[in-house]
């Protein structure tokens, strides 16, 4: 089975606002064996939507629509859809009920904006959306099926959930895509490319690779196409056996996880806490490791030093030596290393002090130098690294390499100076 | 001018990585008046790529293509292209140099995949990569522009913004359109949309509004589209007068204003500073302030007080009222914000204490319960919302809420409870 995946709004193609929703889309098809031929987005108009349906249709067995179906005057999807489908808008009194109950629970009445959001066409089968008011619609056209939901991501992603992914499934007959990605960091791409040449050209036929760079990563992702998921899961796993064998230090996860998951799990392992003092990453750190649940177990938390003050005052770094070799250096990295974990009371810590830019930087301390420092009970490493001159990047950078350190000594008992 | 985008990759329609490319691209193209018909996602084959470049040729006079120029396996973009303009792969020599000084600037050889990063097909106009090794090339054909690019971010950026756009908008005549967008924050959709039904009817012809929700958030987005730039700016100024007077209190920024910006130049024209004391948020406060560039002069650090002990430990928030009212509660969310405030010397302070989720929840303080507090040298105000079930979303709502509480106490002297 394959599908297609059509947004409808102005905001993606005008750059307003980035298309997440495909991305979540084709990763949960894919999870049911269902590939994803082309992904399109397209203006709110009628004849550029017909046009797209048309298209898609030819090349597609499942046509999923987001978008153009909010409240107010710039979307007109429903009505294209009613006409395309030979059909007319007719009022859905569950939907009507809903959003009553839906506004009254939050103390507000139904406008006539609100009440036609219960307008469907009368061949659909409403799909209900327990978490808004624009409900999803499902057509069985020409032996294709096209579904169209809101493009508000967590009302999508509900419908999706609840209604299309579990008829889709069942629908979908033999076929599977099983998809498995390793995590490395630390190699660039064309290093890891020619170490791994002679593995990669001896892959089974089925088996596809991709390299999936990100700033300081690179993902290897491998993809197996087949009718029976555990020889393809085996098969993967085989090879990932031989990977490991080439680049035993520069993995540090599968699939989901991540880098600060994986520092988690190690933490967990030792029943031992860590925190953070972050100058150049501003808060990125503490923010990679909230996003783990359950990360309270292992996190005590972070100081964001901004201020030169902060550091002085609340990490008792030496004002002397911040006066004497600068905030961005060695001795005041590891002071503020050390500073957090005493504050705390936790077992390890990380400090990072940097010139994310785009300003501030020097001959001698060009923006994206970063100093980086792990403290542990017994000893306390630094190191500096040179990143780019792109702001955005050098935070993200500088947290990862933080937490990549951390996961080094967590591992190995010591952080190797490359 | 019409111009379409085509991302090449197995990753974006597999769902591994969001186009983010995509969204720069449209945004950039439109500020010179060079209008996107539709993004276009498609997989690394021959035959997808022929069939999504026949297409978008009788839509477009431009087609930019990225993704599928890097140096391993999975990529055989440039190839195809040959072929389809009739060309064959030749070795661009200037390139070539560039890329062994790319690699010997980083102590690094040059291989075999590196050096075949300057095959180029022979009729086309190559963009030179000053950040990355894969050349973008530029394809004039039939009357069309065809430009294909690296689909690393900043490789792209750098050529877009280097050769293409500048190209583009010789080339483009007459007719522009111009975008402005309104940020407002605290009136649900349907609600503003009802508000503003009379005054959106009588807009004229040529501007068009669009609804944009983010969470806790609504843009506005005006476009106009006409030949004098002037007249269009004019135009939607007139109209943000007349939407001001209709929404005062919701309206907080423009274009690429960013809450934590405005909340910036408000501190800045006060000689005042923040600081941040984050339980739940986890670092988001931070995070959205240090994005600000220029921030050092107004915001002093942020303390990410996870765990409890690190509550009292350092912000001197009482053990027994933790013990005695909770983590989430008025007394203790007071007490983080004077605490972080009395830390730092900062005049301000925000400070959040919530049930993010998934887990965590209890009938008396369901996930989505958050405490949020801000500290003025005057006073304290605090304030309980109820979000939703996604963390996710809690996370980013509560940050945005806490800034906008501070917005208001700096815009109006005092924080009016809804």
């Amino acid at each position: 089975m394959k599908a297609e995946i059509i947004t409808i709004g102005d905001e993606i193609l005008i750059g307003q606002i980035v298309d997440t929703n495909s991305a979540w889309m084709a990763e949960e098809l894919n999870k049911i064996g269902v590939s994803v031929a082309q992904i399109t987005s397209i203006s709110d108009t009628p004849v550029h939507l017909v046009n797209a349906l048309d298209d898609a249709g030819l090349r597609a067995d499942v046509i999923l629509i987001t978008g153009g179906l909010g409240p107010t005057k710039d979307d007109r999807t429903k009505k294209v859809l009613a006409e395309y489908f030979n059909s007319t808008l007719v009022m859905h009194h569950p939907t009507l009920d809903h959003i009553s109950s839906f506004f009254k629970r939050r103390g507000l009445g139904v406008n006539q904006l609100n009440s036609d959001q219960a307008l469907v066409p009368e061949c659909c089968e409403v799909l209900s959306n327990p978490v808004g008011t624009a409900p999803g619609m499902w057509f069985d056209h020409n032996e294709k099926i096209f579904v169209s939901m809101p493009g508000v991501p967590f009302e999508m992603k509900e419908i999706m959930q609840a209604s299309v992914l579990p008829r889709l499934k069942s629908k979908n007959g033999n076929g599977f895509i099983v998809h498995k990605t390793v995590h490395t960091i630390g190699i660039p791409e064309s290093i890891l490319a020619e170490k791994l040449e002679d593995w990669e050209n001896a892959l089974p036929e089925f088996i596809h690779l991709a390299y999936l760079p990100n700033p300081g990563q690179i993902r290897l992702r491998f993809s197996a196409f087949g009718i029976d998921e555990t020889y393809l899961k085996k098969a993967i796993e085989a090879e990932i056996v031989k990977l490991k064998e080439i680049i035993p230090d520069a993995i540090f996860g599968y699939g989901n996880d991540t880098l600060a998951g994986v520092v988690g799990k190690l933490l967990i392992d030792k029943k031992a806490t860590v925190a953070a003092a972050e100058s150049c990453t501003g808060g990125q750190i503490a923010h990679s490791i909230t996003s783990v649940p359950g990360c309270s177990g292992w996190f005590k938390g972070s100081v964001v030093a901004y201020a030169n003050d902060m550091k002085s005052g609340v990490l008792k770094v030496s004002a002397d030596d911040i006066e004497k070799h600068g905030a961005v250096s060695e001795t005041v990295v590891m002071q503020m290393a050390e500073g957090v974990r005493k504050l705390t009371n936790a077992d390890y810590s990380l400090a990072t002090s940097g010139i994310a830019g785009p300003d501030g930087g020097t001959a001698d301390k060009p923006v994206g130098t970063v100093w980086i420092a792990v403290a542990t009970p017994d000893k306390t490493f630094a190191q500096k690294y040179t990143f780019s001159n792109n702001r955005e990047r050098n935070i993200i950078r500088s947290a990862q390499t933080a937490l990549n350190m951390l996961r080094e000594v967590l591992e190995k008992g010591i952080f190797k100076k490359n």
